[in-house]
């Protein structure tokens, strides 16, 4: 963490010239960063690039020193941006790794922000947590030993708990930084690291992976971000190589993987390795979620060699499981039903991603 | 049409002065139209006030008097704003019902605007035009008479092409200006009015069906805006009487129903009110549309008294319709694992549109 970034510091002082050091309470936002301002642009570029006249926006924006609104485009989804108003911005931080912010939207309430990219916000996480815990875990029988790599923010956890039949969970965080901010803000996906069976480990992925015990685990969950900056060799065969031995055999990998509409290029890629990798069968699944660019996120669901595992039909439903469905809170989004029918494909998409009928053993496809 | 507001005065005149009356051509685009140039944003908003730097935005956002940028929040979508870099703008004309633009994206192609609020792009257009037209016509065994409430543009003429069982298609378009707006920039749409099946009825559908005669369809889809201006009628319980006197028994309604991310109330009305309305069975279904807000588009699809339908299980599945896949283009989006998947909702949408469970007739939902 920088030391002139510390936690909190959302803005230097308030609009009275108040210093404020600490975590914001809501009380305590100072008043640039409030409901938009048109008449005061210059303070609110002040409090982040990112907001101006009380929106945040992917790609980013912001005034250059002739005050003109300069745009960039983000490499991973050009010529789109998708936009947030802000009610107040309720932390800025910088850590050895990335910008964090969290902000209160006014319709999509808390957001989290990793270097300019929406994380998660409180209206929509529910469809990314759920759908990449449990089109895992509902695959395969009574699973009890978990990875998950990244999550930081504690969602996927606390998605994990619903399953009784877990003994032990590890969780590999690289940013502290990002654990703190959700126990902070974010305690109802926080309250995951709550659970006895979590072991937080705060590191690098790929060096847990490499001194992890050979087929110590039933299920992997890569719940990293985009391809960019740290997460760069999570897409690379390596690393897909180090996941598969540390499966059982029949264990199963969830891999966030991009969107279907923009990055079919990467997709191909992640499948090709993914085939060479795991001798299981390998598929690919999507969810909706409105605050990721194009509106969906996709998984690469792949198995190990050993006992077959039937993604579509989850041999252990969530609605079987006692209290599962409505552990600490309500499922709200997955179901036995949205989990089969994740795994239907646009033709499109068929079409342009060679891998996912280019199959070694096309039983298993 | 309004005298100053012709076909194609995309922007009144060329940076050198010339004058441009007629629709433009790419070579003909004012250089003030083309992509982004922080350095002359005033020059930029005369081309368009929906147009910044470069970008288009819903909602929309322009400069007031004093050069600062203003923004809007769409009541159908607050809080949230999805923006496409524009390459140019290809035409801008104002309808007797609504503004009318047409854009060249970066990276979704022609994008088709009507009072700010982007109707379809070349890119993700599938997803919506396939599912409206083949969730209902692959419902039902041998559809032959078809009416297409709304759909200027032709797309849904175009897949429903497809379909040698038609016999006849009526379609009822209050806005010319579209129709012609799209057979001169969207001729891969428009082509559907070419099919010698096609009978265009430029006019107000609450009136002609109005006048139409009872039981003459068996399948009407509603391919509307949103229930704001124009299409405020076609979501009200006369119009569904109307619907449902015009269709067979048997005969289906699929009815574009927003987002179910953003619009429960809504939906749940529209429910309630064809749940009075039609006697036979009532669903919803949603799909993936990026360029949407929230990324996703709903149907509503309800079934008069009559032999039975079931929505979920295509009875008339296109894959097994000769030539139909590959009609003119082949199927992007659609087929029958995408159909049957379509009806799976999330959890909160089953919690919170009361009226998906509160069926008189619960066999039937």
């Amino acid at each position: 963490m920088e030391a002139d970034a510390g936690r909190g510091l959302g803005c230097q002082k308030t609009m009275d010239g108040r210093a404020s050091n600490g975590i914001l309470t809501k009380k305590e936002i100072p008043s640039c960063c409030l409901k938009a301002r048109a008449s005061v642009p210059e303070l609110e570029a002040k409090c982040h690039s990112t907001v101006v006249s009380g929106w945040f926006s992917e790609p980013q924006f912001a005034y250059d020193d002739g005050k003109k609104r300069v745009y960039f485009n983000n490499p991973m989804w050009p010529g789109e941006a998708h936009s947030l108003q802000v009610e107040s911005i309720l932390f800025k931080g910088k850590s050895e790794f990335q910008e964090v912010v969290v902000f209160e939207s006014t319709t999509y309430g808390k957001v989290l922000v990793l270097d300019g990219i929406v994380q998660l916000t409180e209206k929509d996480e529910c469809a990314y947590q759920e759908m990449i815990t449990h089109l895992p875990l509902c695959s395969i029988p009574s699973p009890k030993t978990v990875l998950v790599v990244g999550g930081g923010d504690g969602g996927v956890l606390s998605e994990i708990s619903r399953h009784n039949s877990i003994e032990h969970i590890d969780i590999c965080e690289i940013d502290q930084m990002v654990i703190d901010v959700s126990k902070e803000f974010f305690p109802d996906l926080a309250i995951g690291f709550e659970d006895p069976r979590v072991h937080l480990h705060v590191g690098d992925a790929v060096e847990f992976l490499r001194r992890a015990p050979r087929g110590k685990y039933d299920a992997i969950i890569v719940d990293s971000s985009d391809p960019v900056g740290p997460a760069q060799e999570l897409v690379e065969k390596p690393f897909f190589e180090t996941l598969a031995k540390a499966l059982k055999p029949g264990g199963v990998l969830c891999n966030m993987a991009e969107s279907m509409w923009l990055h079919t290029h990467l997709i191909d890629d992640m499948i090709s390795i993914c085939r060479e990798v795991f001798k299981g069968s390998i598929h690919y699944a999507w969810a909706s979620v409105p605050t990721y660019p194009s509106g969906v996120i996709g998984f690469l669901l792949c198995s190990t060699e050993g006992p077959p595992v039937d993604f579509k039909n989850p041999i252990n439903p969530i609605e079987k499981l006692e209290g599962a469905v409505k552990h600490k809170k309500d499922l709200k989004f997955y179901n036995s039903e949205m989990h089969s029918a994740a795994f239907a494909l646009p033709s499109f998409l068929r079409k342009e991603v060679k891998a996912l009928v280019d199959s070694p053993n096309p039983s298993q496809n």
